[in-house]
């Protein structure tokens, strides 16, 4: 098998074909991660773009990850996903990636753009806050511990005419009872949920209905969280993520959560005294590969029983197919981060980022993976 | 009744209750009008937050309106209706003022943001052009002679992927068989309309499906009109009206087509490496006020079976509830223009609009046409 790689010369390795040393390789490697010395790296995995293209898998990636586990089926190289996606529960969507790669992947193991929005649980407590983003927003922001989330269907719903296009919204498909999640989100009456003030807009991800959302959104910003009344101060607005633009099943890019962001920042600021203020989540911030860090070294204190405080990792390989987001991320975390740039998704050239190198360049994720093995296993 | 009215002092008449004196005003103004004289005055309405909000009358505008007709039924008072909106046929438009307000409304006299498109059918001819908005855009547009054009809805359904969250959306724009005029809109094959540059895009009312229509019509206008295929030269984009807000049912004003002008925009900017370039019509352009002074001219001429090149108006009055298009509109276009400011829509302050004073401020369109009429009884 051959394959094309740009890699800074710092790095470099000797270039003969992998397949004659292959079995060699992975002899002594499993020779490597049998031993009771938990790994010195670990891999961070983008979704799409690199593993999946929609429901597809590609770049080779299902025998990609199989490499990392043990004949057992137990995990062998620490590794999580770590997506500006989302929109569904990490069990859920851990579930979906172990049934479309072939491995078995653990929510533990699923980092998406607002898997941070837990953290911000104490903050709101028992205060109204509206979710956003196509999926099951309601039901994401529940299982993270807030206790009064409405999806931005059910708060909207409260308000008459708030939205005048919805008699052109010709309804295909009512929605059924399975599918909502078994976990009900109570609707409050709507007396009640009109006369609270809604403290918080979490924007989980794509919003589906732009028109709907950016109007609501702009009455719940202008008015101090109660739609239709007078103006006031500005409650908080979180977005899992910025990307402008990812891959996905059309040939070329499609827009996504930061086009919402900025036709909503576009809007609000024509209609408002002050410019919108948010706080965005998600790849490249320098935290997101922070905690990315401390959650494989959780996997790998379970994985060995070990003390994960003790433990640190030589190199964290980024595998991503956006270099503003996957690469630019990487390389502003620094040490002990390694960006490899795959060309099946936003990344289509034949050399490197001209703004946002990185320190390496393949063609698949299985050719990063069988790059970083044999690295390690040669270190 | 009595009413506040506010007015520029060298037009301020006596202001006596006008009750008393109606009947009087009326028989006098009757006998002006069934002269053989055409009328040296025409009214111009606009109907959102002026005769409509939403479906119901408002401001007292169906007894308003039969002032204008003589007890025969034929009309009296050169009257049209000037709105920005739109997304019908002028005949469909014209059927449902009749309806809703209880008079006789030809086609003649509703001119809609779109209406000026008929002007651009020889220019494209049989080009194909997409036609984007609420109603049924690409039956005006057929209408008004345009030979090959496409609703966005029809357009987007020949690109497989081409809206990626089109599985989320359990409502659709899309007009069924029973919604559709009895003139069927010939759909293309799929790989004939794939292969076809669009030439022009026309936003001819409120975009229904903001996500998937700021998607597609970057796909369109990045490529030279050829989605999913290289950078080209910009097609041409035209807007109906650039409304940014708009009174309908919801206490506060709704997000208007000009909201979705700046979010297309906005967005499109940022992904593209040439700024949007695009026509809006519209109030308040003065070519508007110049077309509507046409129009009226030759509803007089059809009335008094008089030449319309002869005849001029010494007043045209522009009833409106927004400054900034129906009374910036009017100021613009200058002479003959007399601007009237109602409170029952965008506008709601007590005394006159700052930036874009009214001739005259009124509560309600009512009081609005019982002062011209006793004005142009009087002069």
């Amino acid at each position: 098998m051959s394959f094309r790689m740009v890699a800074k010369a710092s790095r470099s390795r000797n270039r003969e074909r992998l397949s004659p040393i292959f079995s060699a390789v992975r002899r002594s490697f499993s020779d490597v991660c049998s031993q009771s010395t938990p790994p010195s790296f670990g891999i961070v995995f983008d979704i799409d773009g690199v593993v999946l293209r929609g429901d597809i898998p590609i770049g080779g990636s299902p025998q990609a990850l199989r490499r990392l586990y043990h004949t057992s089926g137990s995990l062998r190289v620490p590794y999580i996903f770590l997506t500006n996606g989302g929109g569904f529960r990490e069990s859920t969507r851990a579930r979906e990636l172990s049934e479309l790669l072939g491995v078995n992947v653990t929510p533990s193991q699923v980092v998406q753009g607002h898997s941070p929005f837990k953290q911000l649980v104490d903050r709101y407590k028992n205060e109204l806050v509206v979710a956003v983003g196509k999926g099951e927003p309601a039901a994401v922001m529940s299982e993270y511990g807030f206790k009064n989330v409405l999806s931005i269907d059910d708060y909207a719903s409260c308000f008459e005419n708030i939205d005048p296009l919805a008699p052109y919204k010709k309804w295909t498909t009512k929605v059924t009872s399975k599918d909502r999640t078994t976990e009900e989100v109570r609707v409050p009456l709507r007396n009640n949920v009109q006369s609270q003030r809604v403290q918080a807009a979490f924007i989980i991800s794509d919003s589906v209905d732009w028109s709907r959302d950016i109007q609501v959104l702009c009455d719940i910003l202008r008015t101090g969280g109660l739609p239709g009344r007078d103006i006031g101060h500005q409650p908080q607005l979180y977005f899992a993520h910025d990307d402008l633009a990812y891959q996905a099943a059309f040939p070329s890019e499609r827009l996504g959560l930061g086009a919402f962001r900025i036709a909503l920042e576009a809007v609000f600021n024509r209609v408002h005294q002050h410019p919108l203020e948010y706080t965005c989540y998600g790849k490249p911030n320098p935290f997101v590969f922070k905690n990315a860090e401390i959650l494989l070294e959780q996997l790998v204190s379970s994985l060995h029983h070990a003390n994960a405080a003790s433990h640190h990792f030589k190199t964290l390989y980024m595998i991503g197919d956006n270099p503003l987001v996957d690469i630019k991320g990487a390389k502003k975390a620094g040490h002990p981060w390694f960006s490899i740039l795959t060309r099946t998704g936003v990344f289509k050239e034949k050399g490197n980022h001209p703004n946002f190198p990185a320190d390496l360049v393949v063609d698949t994720v299985e050719e990063a993976v069988d790059y970083i093995l044999k690295k390690e296993c040669n270190s």
